[in-house]
């Protein structure tokens, strides 16, 4: 399983890039780094180009031995004690911010673990999932992000499409702001229902379609006339996103407690945010429309 | 020891607020807010002036009952049980953020707790300081910062400003990036040497001192020249900036998880900020040389 996962997070790298690069005429900056503890990474951002202000495609392979209190924070079966040090981890993360305050922000990461022999009961899983962070909501966006979700994790039986939503709308809250980072789309962990193999097709099927998921919406959106209020709500709203990533998100805060690399692990937030004191949007504007669904998650399928 | 320390922490603010006012020649917006478990505070922000892009100036009297698993977060004397859930603090903090990129940002803090009691060994003390974060470095700015906070730890026997500046460096650390926030200054906490009064009379010396560590400096720079590539580096480093503050303070993780007044809370935050991925400066420039100190940081006075 190690090498298949690996072979299909860097294929699926390769191929969303060469749409990106499609999409936005400028190339990626790759590095390929390494990790003291074993392993490494491909790292691929863009920026400079007239899409995308930031946006960035990760695939890392990481091995080795964990701190007990590292094992703990990594999760995985409860059979597992403190004896099971070794770990393996792949995946593939990705975060893209266009320029345009009305074509979304959006964020997809898979990835397969053992902890362990990753034999025995709970000692591999997969987690992963994507949600989409507009500044504007767009009904048929949304609609069109959660529909292609929810056809993929129909054809796989391990997948829950209203529980993976529904988790995804808990992860990606902001309790001291009572709101959510985005309008979702799914999100699970410790997936090890059914056998390695039946786990992989769906999390590949998810993988595979993450272009049709996103770049329909990008294409009907980053084009669309906008004037500075729209740009500088959009800058509050990184500002949000930076929010939940740094004191939130369990990869972003286990990454940067454990010598993961700084630059891939970062590389989601955005160019640029902003935080004004006691921000407030203007009543029944398109900004409270947004906030709206924000503060109370609805169904878009 | 409560209302003088009310008492203090509110003249202080009117003093400074009188002065930034005088300097920027914008009126601050006041909030006079309310916490619903008890207490509340006065929030006052400048913004829209020439000379801070964001300057706030807060203080705050609250006051309740912990949950156990707070009140251990908390801190204070080791003589504490959970029975002592009771709380009392009180305290003013400040973040100015000027425009100009050759004119530090700084922070400063004075405070006092009770727990429990109030009364028994442990259940009383007071914390704070006072740093600064250049984004260009000036000896004499460094100097006259530290030299002040010196001159005022030398008046008080309780003080120890080696020690405190030592703290300071220490807490202000942001690991994943093995840089310092800025160039120190002092930082104490759990600060119950000799008696209350005693160390009262050091905590507001430490206040009564602020305008003269800083505004010199502020008065030095705030209208130097700067370019485009100044200001790009002056909001790279508000991005650090914002890490340790969301990733690692704890006034601020302790604020968002304990139902504080968020606004108060990210009034810290800078109003904008950068993530370039894998920004990196020019050997020998300015920007270098600020790196090298925030790396290694050294003896001002």
């Amino acid at each position: 399983m190690r090498q298949q996962m690996i072979d299909m997070v860097y294929r699926v790298q390769d191929e969303i890039c060469n749409k990106l690069v499609k999409i936005d005429a400028v190339d990626f900056r790759e590095d390929i780094w390494e990790r003291d503890e074993g392993g490494g990474g491909r790292s691929r951002v863009f920026s400079g180009g007239t899409v995308f202000e930031k946006a960035g495609v990760n695939v890392s392979v990481v091995y080795g031995t964990l701190e007990p209190e590292a094992a703990r924070a990594m999760g995985g079966g409860h059979s597992l004690d403190d004896n099971d040090l070794d770990f393996f981890a792949t995946g593939i993360s990705l975060v893209l911010h266009p320029h345009n305050p009305m074509a979304p922000t959006v964020h997809a990461n898979y990835r397969y673990f053992e902890r362990g022999d990753g034999v025995k009961e709970g000692s591999w899983w997969f987690g992963g999932g994507a949600d989409l962070t507009p500044s504007y909501l767009f009904q048929e966006d949304a609609q069109h992000f959660h529909t292609t979700l929810k056809t993929v994790c129909d054809r796989h039986e391990v997948a829950d499409y209203p529980k993976f939503k529904q988790w995804c709308d808990e992860y990606f809250h902001i309790p001291h702001r009572n709101e959510g980072r985005g309008i979702g789309g799914i999100f699970f962990d410790d997936l090890r229902l059914s056998d390695k193999q039946t786990c992989f097709n769906f999390v590949e099927d998810c993988a595979d379609s993450f272009l049709s998921s996103y770049i329909p919406i990008l294409e009907r959106r980053k084009d669309t006339p906008f004037d500075k209020n729209h740009k500088l709500w959009q800058q509050v709203r990184r500002g949000r996103y930076v929010e939940f990533n740094l004191v939130y998100d369990r990869g972003t805060t286990f990454g940067l407690r454990t010598n993961g690399r700084i630059e891939s692990i970062l590389m989601s937030l955005p160019l640029t945010a902003r935080w004004e004191y006691c921000h407030e949007v203007e009543p029944d504007s398109d900004e409270e429309e947004l906030l709206k669904v924000l503060r109370c998650p609805i169904d878009w399928v």
